[in-house]
Formats: structure tokens, C-alpha cells, sequence
């Protein structure tokens, strides 16, 4: 059940190929980052508003939803009144790490000046 | 040389880290269809314009042109008068393939009737 539940029926916004469906979802400049800050072991909208991209609050709201809607990472309340959630990656989203850690290798390798989190995963 | 100017001096426009660098670039829903199409053998303009997704010529212009100026492809003229161009990834879009490549699993693993050309690359 889980598994037919995280595998999205995605309407083919504009082809059935794999790469082109998961762009859909994750092809902007905000949505992977969060993904690598739950990899850091971020996991709270503070800690999130707090990386040094600076994402905008909108945009990390929109991106939540979405992931969420998408099964990539699931939420709960660690707190009532007003309550308040902390978000982690499901498997579909930890089945991401190889993508995030190939943009860490890849970057490193070839923008000048970049520097990889210590905490980064560096193994697939 | 070639190992210097392929590497982009990127001015950081978010932060230092290398997913954030390489999104800055890459992080759109066209850029890595462009990518994947070159591995899967298209060079010209008109197979990028073929390919199931319609990219819009406005896109696409750009992009080739975004990708050149970061040295991930390179272009060669076909043809003169006028003059067309063939383009093809240098070593830095080779060395994308990892990332194309674990694109191609999660989509086929996740979203539900995608399938990757018989022509795609399957081992990094």
C-alpha cells in the first residue's frame, strides 16, 4: 500500500519519459535544496527559513506542499497550539540522495569556490 | 586550459554549496532534457525541437546558449550559409550523466507509467 501510495500517477505534463516527469516536480532552483537540508538533518520550517540560500517564505511553503503531496517527504506535529510540524524524507525521498550526492560531487568538481556541508553525505 | 575554463567561476548567487551552484545553472525544467537528449545522440537544433516535450524556441535558444557559456556543451558548424551548428557535451556534460542516469531510475521507480528510451544509458 505504501508503495502504490508514494508512486505518483503523474498526468505526463509532457512526456512519459522518467527524466522529463521527475523535472516536473523537482526541476527548479528550491525544491532539491530542501531535500539536501533534510539530508543534513534539518527537519523544521525555521531551520529551513535559516540555510544560507534565504528561500523565500512563499516558495518554501509552495515547496512543501508539493513534496508532500508527492510522498517525497511526510510531516508531523511536534507541537500543538498553534501546532507546528516537522517534515522528514520518505523513502521516494531519500531514494534522491544519489541525485543530490552526484550535484554535490559534480559542483564541487566544477564551480570554483564551492564547498560541500561536512555533514554531507559523500557515498551513495 | 581546458580544465580551467570549463570551470565556472560562479559568483555564488545563493551560497557556496555545490547543489546550490550547480541548480543555479542546471535547476529548470528544460536544461537536463537538453543534457539527455545529447546522450541520446541529438545534436541540432531541430532534434532538440523534435524531442516529445516541445521545448518552445525561445527556451531552447537560451539554454543552448546558457549551457555554452558554462562550457557543459559545445557547438561546431554543420553547415554554412547560413551557418548551423552541431553541439555536443564536453567533459563537464559527460560528467552530468551520473545525475541524468539516477534521474532515469527514480522516475521509473516513483511516477507511474514513465519509461526511458531504449536508447538510454543504464550504468554510470
Amino acid at each position: 500500500m505504501k508503495k502504490a501510495s508514494s508512486k505518483n500517477s503523474c498526468d505526463h505534463e509532457r512526456s512519459s519519459c522518467p527524466v522529463a516527469c521527475a523535472l516536473d516536480l523537482l526541476g527548479d532552483k528550491w525544491t532539491l535544496l530542501l531535500v539536501r537540508d533534510m539530508f543534513l538533518g534539518k527537519s523544521r520550517y525555521g531551520e529551513f527559513l535559516k540555510s544560507p540560500e534565504s528561500i523565500p517564505t512563499n516558495i518554501l511553503v509552495d515547496r512543501l506542499n508539493r513534496l508532500l503531496e508527492a510522498s517525497v517527504i511526510e510531516r508531523e506535529p511536534y507541537q500543538e497550539n498553534p501546532v507546528r510540524y516537522s517534515y522528514k524524507l520518505t523513502e521516494k525521498g531519500l531514494d534522491l540522495g544519489p541525485i543530490v550526492i552526484n550535484y554535490v560531487r559534480w559542483g564541487e568538481k566544477y564551480i570554483a569556490g564551492t564547498k560541500a556541508s561536512k555533514n554531507a553525505p559523500r557515498d551513495i
